[in-house]
């Protein structure tokens, strides 16, 4: 049984939702993708999500774009914790996913992340996960020392090759 | 049997739709009103959307706002036309109301009309119904006509007793 | 005689235009296309507009961009429902035209779809159609069948392999 | 038969577009009001246009809130400058209305102002029946002038009593 | 050692964030109020943030409004979730919380709520703890059905005695 | 002396401005250009600006993108026509541009068109011209026929040869 | 001679702009309060700049609504570091303002601040005096440790009598 | 001793971030780079702030993306002014980058410059020096003439070869 559900509504989200599942899979914690649309499979988005609790779901990620209504249609469902990815659109730059996923009404949250902010849903999920698991906890921590030592060393670098071998070296 | 169902997310919004029946009614047509939440109440809302063909609804007027998901909720359990109405909204203004129903995906659509314009979703969905029905047909021309002569009658009253007069008028 | 009429303000919006078109073909739905200006062509566009109902018209799908006049100049000739598609514009991604459209005053609604959205403008007109004809109503929820047909396959397939491997058959 | 044409799309914009009549008799240029819709007499404002140049006039001011179609048409309908006033509206603030009126497509331009300008509308009006007349250009510099003494004379009284006086004063 | 911390920025974020602390109280849940800000007490916010997990917290609320660093600045120094909390800013609307809160790059996320949302922020903190308390998921649902109930009640009000009555009653 | 100024903030808007004088061409009307920057050349942009009248200058269309203030700074010194162009810019799109232009201050006017609209520019400028131009005013409506002649052959081709040959043919 | 000049477009701004005085006069950095507009005194606005350095003037603070050129103008005309305030506009709400000051073309820059942040106007500018006076160095540290203590008694308050009698107090 | 810090909070910004660095060189100005991330590195910036002054730096320019805390986070935590280059961002064009940089609570001031302004920001850096720096302030002169003879020179170079063979020659 899969710890956290990555549920979207159209496969053209995959492309963004992919890096969440890679997150995942570097914490070492279980999960599975769906595919699921809330306008299209409304009955099945709601099964899913009335399911999550007794499938052992303890945290779901949804990811929509546009009037993107499948987070919340998840949340009326379940008291899982569902965290929204607003998904950039063609038209909207992502403000209309934006405000269909946060905007939620009072009794119903969503925790909502960044437009496209696939990566930082997950590693919220492992964070959820960690309030009651200490190893998960050390292993954000060393997450975050890794991120730290990569940004020192990009500054490392710079300081050492100055900004225009830099810039031709990312090329 | 009603042929159109009124339905809002909130009775704070009772105030906005409440226009859309006075619409109903000046033109004889039959509506009941709801009161249902696609977050507090999935399940009836669900049920209520499904059951609306067969109870003879024809045409669905939803009103909701924020993460306004009720109208396009609806419109996932029914092929009922379903009209939107997007509350105006205290921190956004009713933005986050309009996107959220307007910017539904390829197959699901909600005819969307103005912010706060529950008197023209009542008059578009008199003008479904008149779509075969001749006598709502000249029902809404006599309408228009009634609309054009307050208009023509305004600007012959500014004609005649001037700006000045008018706006002491108004007050 | 055409039951719908699809009308746009240039021949720039074609190529999103003709995606309704297409729609309506699928369900048997007689339709024709004009190109027609409300600023360059407003006496021919008010022709169209006051003929259409006694031409036969039951719907008339109307799209344009930046500050997207015809829908609602349509709509004020005709009591005929008029669905309004947003075109995407060059400058300010079709939220002048959506607001152009959407917020039209009370008396002359204009049923808005999405930003582009001509497939749903087409699917809009046809559930208006189906208000009165039940072979309609049973061919939308096929329609709706094969689009949720056409999800559980997605899934199906993401299911058995994997993301990496649906990402690399999507190229 | 006055030179300036004054209208709006409802009385309700009447106490903005007052502004415009004042500034007008201030340079005492003739002028007439007129409230016409151009979604509720589409035809009134067709023929308004039409007759507008062989009526004399020489500049059109037109207010609009909202979808606001009505400089829009006005200009679709004669080569006479249509300056557009948008209204600030409940929802959008005139956000819908300014891009409505200033989102004009190629060929059919409308002279935008700022939102609830009406008296720039007719300062601009004036400028336009200047471009001819040597004594209207010269009551517009002394205008500027009148202008320009009120903001000294501002300035030196805050220089004299201080800001705390001087607001103590404005109130 | 409360699980929730409470934080705001300023004291004028308290007439807001106190629905935070009514929630929790509903469901027994323990938490601290703390005033502390990321821009004038930015040692102290550090601070807080470093010892949150040590000190028992479990998840931390945090509102702010304007250039509202303070979420992201505590998600920074914990691994605790934070739950963020745009406050309703008097220029704009809480766009700029909202934007400042909810696009936090790669690697620290923020679970963002609705603008004002600070009651939904203490329910999904309830459903965070809930991950691994089987009383509170209890609670959860429990609260859930009281606020399906509440809407039900509204319903029947609202079919008893009408439109009318029902706002008459509201006043 | 020619008769329209136009007048652009940097070499990077002629792009975009060169269509005002393609259209001052077609309707043999003389112009000249200058580029000239508000903030780079303010003396020599307000030289321009108190030159334009008596230099014989009828109209001044101004194009600028950012904090676009050359329309406005040089409406500030004239009381000569001054037609502003919005010049879409590469991070907001056009709107500082339009907001910049647009929301001039009582007293000081800026005839606004759409984002990038310099074509509409000098149609507008030519509509001013022609309020005392009869020859102009005929040019204008042969214009006008001619871009409704062009629209209505693109209709016609399109009923003759379908939405498909149509496409085909535009690429 | 006073160190700061503090200007402003109307004298509407001015109970906005008087927060920057108040500031200055704690900190005893010398200045003066001047009414001009870049539209209807342009050539008094530009020999102000002009002056400012040889009056001795280290940074020109500059207030202004709407299309807010003022801040711009005057940064044109010196090289004196010009900190600008977009005043909140009464239909835009300072965004039109915002953007007018701050998306200045490169080579003349305005230091923008906050919408109405006319107090954080007058801090910048003690900042930059303090840049080469170790006083204000020391007491910008001491009113910044007066802002802590501030924020610091009011937590305590908070955590010593408790939401309701914190709020019941502010009223 | 660099009197100037430029620091960035990835190195994606440093396309954006190196003009700031070549301005500096042009007026002789010494400035070192950093890469450092508010939210990555939280202590290591809360360092940088620190010891910022008894570093003798006189300016920071710090550019940052997103949900863009650095330039805040820095000013909290020192006195030397700080000038913040909000960095367009890939999905809301810089608008969260902007709102998040310049819309800062009373107490604690960050100067900003444009979407991708990092060369005004230099300038900007450039300006405060010059406060106490004649040969700065004379510096700043000379560059200000060399851009209006730029400008000048594209004037001239439009006027002899025209708009046509003006555009060839850009290409």
């Amino acid at each position: 049984m899969p710890d956290i559900g990555i549920i979207m509504g159209s496969d053209s989200d995959l492309n963004i939702m992919k890096e969440a599942g890679e997150i995942l899979e570097e914490f070492g914690v279980s999960y599975e993708y769906t595919i699921c649309s809330a306008h299209r499979l409304p009955e099945e988005t709601a099964e899913y999500a009335k399911n999550a609790s007794s499938k052992g779901m303890k945290v779901i990620i949804a990811g929509a774009g546009g009037a993107a209504h499948l987070p919340g249609v998840i949340a009326a469902y379940t008291v899982v914790p569902v965290v929204g990815v607003p998904i950039k659109s063609s038209t909207l730059s992502g403000i209309d996913s934006l405000y269909s996923i946060v905007q939620m009404p009072k009794g119903i949250p969503v925790a909502t992340v960044a437009i496209n902010g696939s990566a930082n849903a997950a590693l919220l999920a492992v964070q959820v996960l960690a309030v009651s698991d200490d190893d998960l906890k050390t292993a954000l921590f060393n997450y975050r020392q890794r991120m730290a030592d990569g940004v020192l060393q990009k500054d490392k670098k710079l300081t050492e090759i100055g900004v225009q071998a830099y810039l031709e070296d990312k090329k």
